[in-house]
């Protein structure tokens, strides 16, 4: 070997061993933070699983408050219980935010039958937002599968009648929430179609996956300013087949229903917030939030007591873990979702109005279930980079990290109007769906109904997003 | 250019064409598959999404035979009705396999008594097999953590006296299934170990992850036949509490058990088989299965009736679909898994009689929750095959696909005894198991806690399963 192959041979083999030694350097660095991550997670599901504070929270405000539609007393009561949590937590600071929520009430009469023979009486819930039937109506009744086949009825078929849309929702989708996205147009819009071509009062079947269910689901719906307002009631499913099989032997049967909701003068309420400071970035927030409202049947236990003592509980989790997070994060008590979102609208147009750099927003409004993963509003390195989460969080049993849907009410965080930060991304926690539509705005979503390991997951879920999250993002250059 | 290189450059063209069509028809193929596998899998879930029959058999299952202990008149029953609900489905074959089983009996006393000033009854089962008090029995009672507490033990402080086991399952393990397995020492050796040190019965705290639970959760347990056997029962985790806490206040408080289980002779009992034939392995077998028998309270419903549920409506969700398995696909419903596991024992015995070769079995027998996807016992390159499916089930919520465990009745399929084919894998599904500990081995396993949807996803993954190793098992050469 000349000397100068050997000189050349020696620098490669130096070479080689600086290279190496980088490269083992960076792999430390890498694998130790990939344990300090992996330490830091663990703490937080043990923490969540022998020291949780989330269902003795959501006992108290299912038991104590109970259900809290907007405008109501015990939404009031719910924003109370809502700032002692937080202010308990030792966060560094609680506060509550100042809006305007309307104010529907159901009143006290919810009755309707159907009469062929002797009346049968119908279980039914009045949907929210709807007039009152002023008194007790009756009428023919023309079912139909879709807004689309009342627009092609012949109106001379539908007046003054009752209009009842029974097109169930669709068994073959797996996530529940896909069918739901693909019925509800029902229950929202139905009244409208219906009084444009000239019924006097609709009847839905019941949003729900359970093809015989003796609770009617309630949800909002909606009025057009040039239609008339006609009452609109939610059927429990077991009665809309009754219906649908009493119209098959007699299409002349008759409905009535009578009941008296009103509407009264917007009134006062509050988001709830609290806060832990970043030590880094404090003027960058990481929101994470639910909505304390609920309708005003059971006890809004899943929907959205669960979304509430998930994020308060993923704060909780970061403190008792021993981690002061670089960015700000911020727990948001929506009030509103169900029946306006002016807690979310608000929210956004204060925060923008306040030019408050936003960063992050993740809900949890889809029940206290197993927790599957997360779904994303936001774009592709974004989704990479939760996507790069996944080895970490498998073992805690979420594998699902794609683009989807963020929140009722963060979603105005991220409208033209009030987007300060383009980089905004907006996360919803995504739990098992299965059971959803089982409990969703009935009078069965009951605390009873909530596992207490599959709703302590969902919390270790949202605590461990946001801690990845916060160590992520504005690396240190 | 030169005329070599025109030529070159030609040839270059050509083979660059012949290989992007190769390609092309190679991904084409692969594409074609790709179709073909996922309109089969969807289809599947259609059939058990909008005409499943899974959850109707398990109705029946439950209500009209109800538990099910090997040896009960109700197990009998349970063949019959497994048999009959096979033939209808036109299966190519049904028949029974004669196996025989033990016959142990709960009797009619299973009492048990705190004695702190007034006697308190508490909450008790009978662990499967115990022997009986033979009257009521009263002692003083030494509270432990473990077996390897009791070999600690001064025996003159045990000895006359009670052993009551109170370690929890833990609550950190995401799985519950660890946490039982962490856990269920105590029920199964814990008499023995308690016998060993001088005790005359044992109190065990049972196996759930409820930390407040009224139901006692039986399950089997074990004797040396070197050391006396002393009765064992299972106590409420409530009662369990309430007894720590009484403890902490007056050690000397006493405890009395008054249970009269009895070990009969062995019974005859079976199988139950039916098959579709292969079309071009017919004497290759795919096994699926669950567990016919049942502990003697509540329904059996998710122990294993789900599994029966899964494993049969699996084979009918192929027939529907319409594909003709290329391997003979068996669906065994075993009997005695609870206490005894002679059904697996005999099944694997006989096949190795009978020279079968069996390639796969699958179990189903951790409940009727949402499926999250299957445990193997294989090697590596059975691995990679199970996780090459992931793409086409993971719009179905399936994205586990780990090293696990199969299942107690077909464990016996791969002991090296009965092993034909060195290539058999043994699959497990795995559910969420985060409510299994909840119903297991309780008065509160009914067909109420099963829900439709979540088990008929159940029922889809096991087909979807079966189709994908059909197809990909021995390819055409």
């Amino acid at each position: 070997m000349s000397k100068f192959n050997q000189l050349i041979s020696s620098f490669t083999i130096v070479l080689f061993l600086i290279c190496s030694s980088i490269k083992e350097t960076k792999a430390d660095n890498s694998s130790h933070q990939s344990v300090v991550d992996s330490t830091m997670i663990r703490t937080i599901y043990d923490q969540a699983l022998v020291n949780g504070e989330a269902y003795d929270n959501l006992r108290v405000l299912c038991k104590s408050v109970g259900h809290r539609l907007s405008g109501s007393p015990a939404a009031d009561k719910a924003v109370v219980w809502g700032e002692q949590v937080l202010k308990k937590m030792g966060l560094d600071t609680v506060y509550l935010q100042e809006i305007k929520v309307p104010h529907w009430d159901r009143g006290n009469l919810e009755q309707a039958w159907i009469n062929s023979g002797k009346p049968r009486e119908l279980r039914i819930a009045t949907l929210g937002g709807s007039v009152a039937s002023k008194g007790k109506i009756t009428a023919g009744v023309i079912e139909v599968q879709s807004l689309e086949e009342v627009k092609n009825l012949d109106p001379q078929k539908v007046k003054g009648k009752f209009v009842f849309y029974n097109r169930p929702m669709d068994a073959r989708k797996i996530s529940t929430f896909d069918a739901y996205g693909g019925c509800v147009d029902q229950r929202y819009w139905g009244a409208v179609e219906a009084a444009a071509a000239g019924a006097i009062g609709v009847f839905v079947r019941s949003m729900t996956t359970l093809e015989s269910d003796h609770f009617p689901h309630t949800g909002s719906m909606g009025y057009s300013d040039t239609v008339t307002k006609i009452p609109a009631v939610a059927l429990a499913t077991e009665d809309a087949n009754y219906i649908h099989d009493q119209l098959l032997k007699n299409p002349s049967i008759t409905l009535s229903m009578n009941i008296n909701p009103t509407w009264n003068p917007d009134k006062k309420s509050y988001n709830v917030i609290g806060e832990l400071r970043g030590s880094e970035f404090p003027d960058k927030i990481m929101v994470v939030g639910g909505h304390l409202d609920s309708w005003d049947l059971g006890e809004g236990a899943h929907d959205d007591g669960a979304g509430i003592v998930h994020s308060m509980e993923a704060l909780r989790l970061l403190k008792a873990a021993g981690y002061r997070p670089r960015h700000t994060i911020r727990v948001v008590l929506f009030m509103n979702e169900e029946n306006g979102n002016m807690g979310g609208k608000s929210y956004a147009s204060i925060a923008h109005d306040l030019r408050e750099d936003h960063v992050v927003a993740i809900e949890s409004d889809r029940g206290g279930f197993t927790p599957r993963g997360f779904s994303l509003v936001g774009n592709e390195t974004q989704l990479k980079m939760i996507q790069s989460f996944r080895e970490l969080l498998e073992p805690y049993g979420l594998h699902f990290f794609e683009f989807g849907y963020g929140g009722v009410d963060i979603g105005p965080l991220a409208q033209p109007l009030n987007k300060i930060d383009a980089d905004l991304m907006l996360l919803g926690l995504v739990p098992d769906s299965q059971r959803y539509f089982d409990f969703h705005h009935t009078a069965d979503d009951v605390f009873e109904n909530v596992n207490k390991r599959e709703l302590e997951l969902g919390c270790a879920s949202m605590a461990s997003m946001l801690y990845l999250l916060d160590k992520t993002l504005h690396p240190i250059k």
